[in-house]
C-alpha cells in the first residue's frame, strides 16, 4: 500500500509510517576521528591515558558512558563532577576541530531527499543541541525538522523514543548508523521500536566488524543508501 | 639451541638468528589517527575530498603509494609534483600535531627489554628521519640502534630487506605491524624473509579484519607481547 506523507506518495511494506533515525556524527557528518582526538586530549587533561583505537571503538556512546567506560579501562572511578568536567573538555576539544570537519559524502542528497519526504530528522543523542548546531548547518538541516539532542531525554542510551515532545508517531522506526558501539543497544532499541536497518562503513569499523553484530540491513556507503531508498519503504527520487 | 645475541642467551627454535621488524606508528607510537587527520588536511589542501575512514584503512602504506591510491579512488592521476607537494602537505600537518602523540602502551617496556637483546630497531619505512625523529625519542630509542626509514629505500613497499648497508644478517625476520595494510604487501614480505608474525589491535581496525588476513601469529597488545616475547624465539626477562 502507499499513504501520503508530506507532500509525496510513499510506499510502505505494512499500514504503518516508517521513521527514520539517522545518527549525526559518523553518518551523516565526518566526525568520528576528531571526536577520538579530542577525547584522547581531554582523557589525558583528566590523568587518564588510553589508546586512541580504545576510544575509537566508544565513540557512539554518549558522553557520560564513554568517560565511565574508558575510565574503568584504567581501573577509575569517575565522580560526577571529573566526568562532568571531562565532558566539557571534549566538547572544547572537538569545537576546536569543527572548521575540518565535514559532511560525509552523499549525506547532503540524502538529507535534501529525505527532507522532500518530511522525514525525522537525526537522531542522535551525543551531542547537545549547542554542540550539534555547526553539524546540522554542515549538512543543511532544513529549520522545522524535529532533532533529538541530549537535551531532550535523561538519558542517551538506551535510544530515547523518538517520539517525545508531541512528535509524530511512527511505530516502526529505522535506524541508519555508522557505528558497532551503538549496535550494542540494539536489544533496548528494538525494544523501543527502533531497529538498525542499515550499517554504514563510514565510522572507520570495518564490515567484518559489522556482520559479526549483525545489523538486519544491508551495510551501504551513503549515496548506495540514497539508490535503495526504497527498500526502507521510501520513495526513490 | 641457544646463541649469544648481543650481552644476553637467547633461545632459538632453529639456528637462524631472529631479526624482529617493528612498526613504528601504530605499533610503538599511537599516531595513526593524528596521521589520519593529517592525511585528510592534506589532500583536501589538494582538491580532493575523501572521508576520514577511507584514508584509515591506507595509513600503514608509504606516502606516494597513499597519495597515488587515494586520488585514484577519486578518479585522478597524480603528477610526481603534485604527490611530493601532498606529502609535504601531511608532514607539516602531522608535525603540527606530534605535541598530542604518545607512545601506546606497553612500547617503552617493549623497547627497553628488546634493546637489551640487541635488537634491530623499527623498520618502518614510511616516515622520513627528519619525520621520525620525534617519534623515536618519544619510546627511548638509543643512539647506535639502527633505523630503517624511507631514506634508505628505493620504495618503501614492499618491504626493503632489512639488511642494507651492512648490518648483521638475519635470515628470518618476524614483523610486528599494526594494521592490515601493510598486511596486504604480505607476500613480497615473505618473500623479503619477513613474516608478519603479530598482528597488533592498536591501529584501530579491529580484530575481526586482522583474522581474515590471517597473521600467522597472534594478535595482542604490547604488554601481551612482552609477556610471550619467548614465542618469538626471544628470552623474556
Amino acid at each position: 500500500m502507499s499513504v501520503l506523507y508530506g507532500e509525496r506518495r510513499v510506499a510502505f511494506q505494512d499500514d504503518r509510517p516508517p521513521a527514520l533515525l539517522l545518527d549525526l556524527d559518523g553518518t551523516l557528518i565526518d566526525s568520528v576521528y576528531q571526536h577520538a582526538i579530542a577525547w584522547h586530549k581531554a582523557l589525558e587533561l583528566g590523568g587518564i591515558r588510553l589508546s586512541v583505537w580504545r576510544i575509537h571503538r566508544r565513540i557512539g556512546m554518549s558522553g557520560g558512558l564513554l568517560a565511565d567506560s574508558l575510565a574503568r579501562e584504567t581501573g577509575r572511578e569517575l565522580s560526577e563532577k571529573d566526568a562532568a568536567k571531562l565532558k566539557r573538555a571534549h566538547a572544547r576539544l572537538f569545537a576546536a576541530q569543527v572548521r575540518d570537519v565535514r559532511p560525509l559524502p552523499g549525506a547532503l542528497d540524502l538529507v535534501r531527499h529525505l527532507t522532500r519526504c518530511a522525514w525525522h530528522g537525526p537522531s542522535r543523542p551525543a551531542a547537545r543541541w549547542r554542540g550539534a548546531r555547526p553539524l546540522l548547518t554542515l549538512v543543511n538541516i532544513p529549520p522545522g525538522v524535529p532533532v533529538i539532542t541530549r537535551d531532550d531525554v535523561a538519558h542517551a542510551n538506551p535510544i530515547p523514543r523518538p517520539l517525545d515532545r508531541g512528535r509524530r508517531p511512527a511505530r516502526r522506526a529505522d535506524r541508519i548508523g555508522d557505528c558497532r558501539g551503538r549496535q550494542r543497544v540494539g536489544p533496548a532499541r528494538r525494544a523501543a521500536g527502533a531497529r538498525t536497518r542499515v550499517g554504514l562503513l563510514s565510522g572507520g569499523y570495518g564490515q567484518t566488524s559489522w556482520s559479526a553484530q549483525g545489523p538486519t540491513g544491508s551495510m551501504k556507503t551513503r549515496p548506495d543508501l540514497l539508490l535503495h531508498i526504497d527498500e526502507l519503504g521510501i520513495r526513490a527520487e
